[in-house]
């Protein structure tokens, strides 16, 4: 065992005192849909409403301005894809430190936008994370600048925790609380800041399926030579967890650890955007997922933490597009036809008539299953729920004019 | 001119004793990237976050709770397509009164199911809002119950009135608010609680230029013949302005009505889902993009009411797609190639080489600009930015595959 992080409820309570004026203090508000469907009372603590769209604001601020007015003068760089780059670089400029941001060439251009929007100087170098990451130590060691690391640093955990202050003052008998994990630094800040006022709290952590290194670390106890895949929760698919925050943090102060899959995470932003009126990130959704998952025990009251929001729009546009298809408001309706003139007329009739709108048709004139003067047409259509499509389905049967009607199984 | 409706500051004050334990005291706080953008300090007043997903809840619950017990016994009806649905069906169940709500049959799933879960009964009847209209009152004749108009009563406008307390208490000096307008009963409220606590602060209305009847009203004080068409902001296309709320609020306390077109109003609902993390409805993003506009003098501190976020995510998503294309994100590129094989495998390697991915794939060989033997093969990529896209059509065109590339006036 390396040597240990140190962390104490005082810490926490400094942080706050030095990044309370730049910092939101987020809402915390009880969904009435969500504790029905969960069956315990489930707050979401909007932590994507934060400045920077996530929590990382926190911790980087309270390091910026912990550091030496010698440092200072130094200045900064980091490396990131995302949230910590955004942190990172609205710390410096409020605490008046040059800042360098070294994000990889693949990074969302709208986070790159942000990030330059808040003053840093943004360098795009290398196609994955570690690239950019090694680039950002190089840049340090040539201009002596000092390097911000993402969670592996005391100052940076303190201020994450601040988000365990406030839970504990809003809500005194809080049953769990379920964060993400990525390097743990979230977790272990607000996990210290809990156990030390409302010690019966229990802390669970949540990891994405594709990303379960710290889920295998924490019941295995030890370090997985496990695979990562690419997962919707980006901001927390971290290629292997940290040993030091574990012995440090999560292994004292962490009560399970559990992962969650690809589908129920792309289900929770989709639920968190149309009945919470919220945009969510795949690393912040997780947590409601796990809730939802019935695989902890969370008591009377349990908080999920919204960490971040930031998403990238194209990834929000393949989740609603999955989404509508699974819930029968968008679906590919296969016709097969006698190959003549008026066939295609006499289908968009059928069509309007029932109120569906068309989005898309694609002949098919060589599928196997065909005879010679027969086509597939392939619609994909707009419908207003399940029932509806399946009143489209029985209209198109009906009229006469189909040969037979294929069910996708893409689709309901 | 009719009898006047008639409202005083004491009325809203009472409402808000009224409603107070179930209504939410929904968040006011400044976008410093809408600030920015606007050149005056814009503040975001986040109604859609209410319960139900707008202010509808305010008004319904006041006059819910402000009937006399003989009436609670009769049972409430009302129609709507939307968030007066809501808004109603859970009044009436924290009122404990028995609710009918007649929504049309176009009326989306969501929008049903959500009516129903607040323990509704939802009839769904006729194709448009009219019809629907016609059958509750049909219902409330026959079966003796109490119709809940969504605007037009002195106690549905005294408890929209109470966000304009919210609005004063939080911010002392504000110099003006723009408030969206269907039917009126909202900036009526908010008017009269604003003029009366901040008689300094000016209250702009907006509608869509699709409906713009209250702009002409306010400016012409005659109810035009104008057309309605279909707009992003359907929750405020009314079909004609109210000569009775003109008379009795608008001439007296707004001080300038605008409208807005759509392309503006998507604008706006994207801004508020990619910066600030909130689902916003059209209705509600028209405030925003009233404050974009220029065409009012807001001063140095303006309020945008995001009065709802009960927007189908079939929009959502047809809005995403367009502001990813706008922006560079989602582009269609089109190649002329010899037609022969192992042209397409050619191209799809140099656009992975570019790290674009490829979302479809059209060939067309009848395309009147052909030689024979040439085809178009139309690409639809995901970009990250507009540099990227350009650098995509700048490898194919370097890679000597490409006769040409055509450029295609739907994407930039």
């Amino acid at each position: 065992m390396g040597k240990l992080l140190k962390l104490t409820l005082k810490d926490i309570e400094l942080a706050r005192t030095l990044i309370t004026d730049v910092v939101l203090k987020t809402r915390l508000e009880e969904s009435v849909t969500a504790s029905k469907a969960v069956g315990s009372k489930v707050f979401f603590k909007y932590e994507n409403e934060q400045r920077t769209g996530s929590f990382k604001i926190r911790g980087a601020l309270n390091k910026l301005r912990s550091m030496s007015e010698a440092d200072k003068k130094r200045g900064v760089v980091a490396s990131s894809a995302g949230n910590h780059a955004q942190g990172v670089a609205l710390a410096s400029a409020e605490a008046g430190v040059n800042c360098k941001i070294v994000m990889p060439q693949t990074a969302a251009f709208i986070k790159q936008a942000a990030t330059k929007s808040y003053g840093a100087e943004v360098i795009l170098h290398g196609q994955i994370y570690d690239e950019a990451f090694q680039y950002a130590l190089a840049i340090a060691k040539e201009e002596n600048r000092v390097f911000i690391p993402p969670f592996q640093d005391e100052l940076i955990i303190a201020g994450q925790g601040t988000i365990g202050l406030e839970l504990a003052e809003e809500i005194h008998d809080l049953d769990s609380i379920i964060v993400p994990i990525g390097g743990g630094g979230l977790i272990s800040g607000i996990a210290v800041a809990l156990k030390a006022l409302n010690p019966h709290t229990k802390v669970f952590g949540v990891v994405a399926e594709n990303a379960p290194g710290m889920e295998a670390l924490f019941h295995s106890k030890k370090v997985p030579r496990g695979l990562t895949y690419q997962s919707i929760a980006d901001g927390i698919s971290v290629k292997s967890p940290s040993k030091e925050m574990y012995d440090s943090f999560l292994s004292k102060y962490v009560d399970d650890v559990i992962s969650i899959g690809e589908d129920e995470i792309a289900e929770s932003i989709l639920f968190l955007l149309e009945r919470e009126k919220t945009v969510v990130e795949g690393s912040g959704a997780i947590s409601y997922a796990a809730a939802l998952s019935g695989k902890l025990d969370l008591g009377d009251k349990t908080c999920c933490l919204l960490c971040g929001g930031n998403i990238d729009m194209n990834l929000i546009s393949s989740i609603l597009n999955r989404g509508l298809t699974r819930t029968g408001r968008l679906a590919q309706v296969s016709v097969i036809v006698d190959d003549r003139p008026g066939a295609l007329q006499a289908l968009t009739r059928v069509i309007a008539k029932e109120g569906a709108n068309i989005m898309d048709v694609v002949h098919d004139r060589l599928a196997p299953e065909l005879h010679i003067r027969e086509t597939i047409i392939r619609f994909m259509l707009e419908t207003k729920n399940e029932g509806h499509l399946e009143s489209v389905r029985d209209a198109l049967q009906r009229s006469g004019i189909a040969q037979r009607i294929i069910h996708d199984p893409s689709s309901k």
